[in-house]
């Protein structure tokens, strides 16, 4: 059974499948101040089944899941394929060229909300399934579909509702098209997703801002309190000081290095990208630094005044925000604790506040599904997929590996530039469409593991 | 001669006094706005010149100085009065009980933008002058007022004007009338004030911010920089690293150090006042770290996201401003080079700019004119006043004892809780009155040092 006819299918209903697309974006669905959220998963829960899949919503303590599914057979492989169809807000407002809910075709790409980060690469998904089911009247393996509606708000809900949902979602691989390809246009296979702890260190000083003049020396300097803590936290080569922190890190294995000396590695233009000149990495240490090394990030610190010229006082408080990023084993709730013990320690009076965590994640390289999606990767875009053993952000992606305990693979769909979170966010319509191909070719390449 | 006259015409005068002041009150005269400044400089020329005192505009390259003088003989002692017409901006208006330029009475105190800081103590000056003129016919010393419209913005032309008139203001002793009085309401005599270097560190990483989950350990975090390079600036005990920022301080003298203790101390009045429980001090310990000892003190760190919840990025930017407080013989140029050099030769990309400077001041507490002065203090509050060797703020009373090289003493009349720069400014009416007392005490003590 060739390919050829699913191919022939997408292209002669180009003009169908985007407007059901735009008939998905214009539907508003903005998780975090809860605009549209549920009118959008009725609208893709109708559009599912007109596609010819099973779907309902399932209820969770927050937005539903859209869940839907297409059995083969009780022994077929089964796929589960997870998306989101919840967006970012779209402000600022005044930086859109287009208003961001009308979709709007420029210079081949559309611009919408949320186009690219889910709904482009989500719909590419159900697009697929349809495709597939009209051109052979079946598919070859059980599909199971995750839609979950609150991604951009940390997926709060989801690994309750896999917990609670095991023996409805039993798979044999999780497949996700979500977020940019890599930054050199080439189709990526990614394997796991670093973790991440996110605190606020509060230091307390007088209860009110003091005049510098009068009481130097005396009323204590908070932000002077979070130096001297931060300096005992890591030392200048950035090494964390926190006893205990690198205990459960799996180091990486000399496949997976391997795998990081073949991706495409310009210095120069990562010098362009990043905007620094000082960057000395090979490809190797570049993509461990930024992908299977954890960090330890200020990504916020204020106190006092930060207006023009000066104003002498000595502030009551100083705040300094951390977004920790984890790998594999490290664990959010482990390395928390760790660390308030060594606040503890050092300088007890500061406050240390949760502001939420994603455990890591890791695929093994080496495994024959791997394998086999790379193929069908390679099949649908005519090119050598880049094998990716992580990549730096953090998605609950834990939930599949850790909860469910099966491999998880992640094949985005979207341009590398697709302004994800930012104004202007946009996806190249040909990368729709040849990302409907690819599902085709996954679903395709996965049934001959059900023969 | 006994000033039995002298408070009896005070005494007499108190409600035309009272409207003399309200009348200059109402003028509104914000340096920094320049909202009525010229104004207020002409009005208070007229008001000095109707009280018997020949006066004059003297323009500088910002608001003119008031110049006073009222002349005995070549040869007598000469007493030069400093003061500033100028006030703070009322902002925020909305705390205000009673409008800010309409001097209102409240429970014995003057509601009024400018009452303590500085146009009450300022008119006690020169209606004394009227009084002791109208008692005796004549004064016993040769007088000069200097009274500028630039000391809310830091007397930015203060010392080119004396550099360029020194032989106008050559005198024996400046007086001066700003701040508020000991917290005890005790009088005091205050012989110096404490110097300051303001900076603002800016540390640059990359050029934009980056998504701390796709570039950490890479993009370099400019949080970081600044904390590693003030961890090498001050040791956790709050000493300075700088090489040689200790170098030319004076110390204290016995003398002094014993002025320190004498000093009313009480450490849970101070605890309460602070706001701090961990407050370990006695008098001598307090005043010196708070009067005679440098300060390292942080006013105002900002990089990167300080909103709600967290945003996961690297900063392009951090910066800190610093207010350094120098003491007696400590130079600000010569401890801000000293500091560009620290930061060249740890972190030379971090820039150091320069927000502002004012040199140190100590008159010696043993001197003969300390004591004239500190029995016209004690003749007029009936009270044994406070000898106090500085002062922790910085005022430019620099210009003083080093340009024009005499003895600088310094003797508040406003009460201790004045809110001068905050909302509700005031000045206890008895205060005002015991003020214009006070100066003909020290003009009829200094006045046997002519005979």
């Amino acid at each position: 059974m060739s390919l050829a006819t699913v191919q022939h299918l997408i292209e002669e209903r180009k003009e169908h499948y985007l407007q059901q697309l735009f008939t998905l974006l214009k539907q508003k669905s903005i998780s975090t101040t809860n605009v549209g959220v549920r009118e959008c998963a009725e609208l893709l829960n109708e559009m599912m089944q007109a596609c010819g899949i099973q779907s309902r919503l399932m209820e969770t303590a927050g937005h539903p899941v859209v869940y839907g599914e297409w059995i083969k057979a009780e022994n077929a492989f089964t796929v589960l394929i997870y998306g989101h169809y919840d967006v970012q807000p779209p402000e600022p407002l005044e930086e859109w060229l287009s208003p961001p809910f009308e979709p709007t075709i420029r210079d081949g790409r559309i611009y919408c909300r949320g186009v690219g980060d889910n709904k482009g690469q989500l719909m590419a998904q159900v697009l697929a399934i349809q495709t597939y089911l009209d051109s052979f009247g079946e598919l070859p393996v059980n599909v199971k579909l995750v839609f979950e509606g609150e991604e951009e708000n940390s997926s709060p809900h989801l690994a309750t509702f896999v917990e609670e949902n095991k023996e409805l979602l039993a798979c044999d691989l999780v497949y996700t098209s979500d977020g940019p390809m890599h930054g050199s246009g080439i189709p990526s296979v990614e394997l796991g997703v670093r973790g991440i702890l996110g605190i606020e260190l509060v230091a307390h000083g007088a209860k009110w801002d003091h005049h510098s003049g009068n009481m130097g020396n005396i009323a204590p300097n908070p932000a002077w309190m979070l130096i001297d803590l931060l300096n005992t936290m890591r030392d200048e080569q950035g090494r964390v000081l926190i006893e205990g922190f690198y205990d459960n890190i799996r180091q990486p294995t000399a496949y997976e290095l391997d795998l990081l000396r073949k991706l495409p590695f310009e210095r120069e233009a990562l010098i362009e990208q990043i905007g620094y000149p000082d960057i000395e990495a090979d490809a190797e240490t570049f993509y461990r630094l930024v992908s299977l090394e954890p960090t330890f990030n200020i990504c916020g610190f204020h106190s006092g005044y930060g207006g023009d010229g000066s104003k002498t006082i000595i502030p009551a408080t100083a705040r300094v925000k951390m977004d920790i990023r984890l790998v594999i084993d490290q664990d959010p709730d482990d390395i928390f604790q760790k660390l308030c013990e060594h606040v503890k320690k050092h300088t007890p009076s500061i406050e240390v506040l949760h502001q939420g965590d994603m455990k890591p994640s890791r695929t093994s390289a080496e495994l024959e599904i791997v394998k086999v999606v790379t193929q069908a990767v390679r099949d649908a875009y005519r090119v050598e997929p880049l094998l990716v053993p992580g990549v730096g952000g953090s998605l609950p992606d834990y939930v599949w590996t850790q909860i469910l305990g099966v491999p998880s693979v992640m094949v985005p769909y979207a341009n590398a530039d697709e302004a994800n979170h930012a104004p202007n966010e946009n996806m190249k319509v040909d990368l729709f469409y040849q990302g409907i191909s690819c599902t085709c070719h996954v679903i395709h390449r996965l049934g001959e593991l059900s023969k």
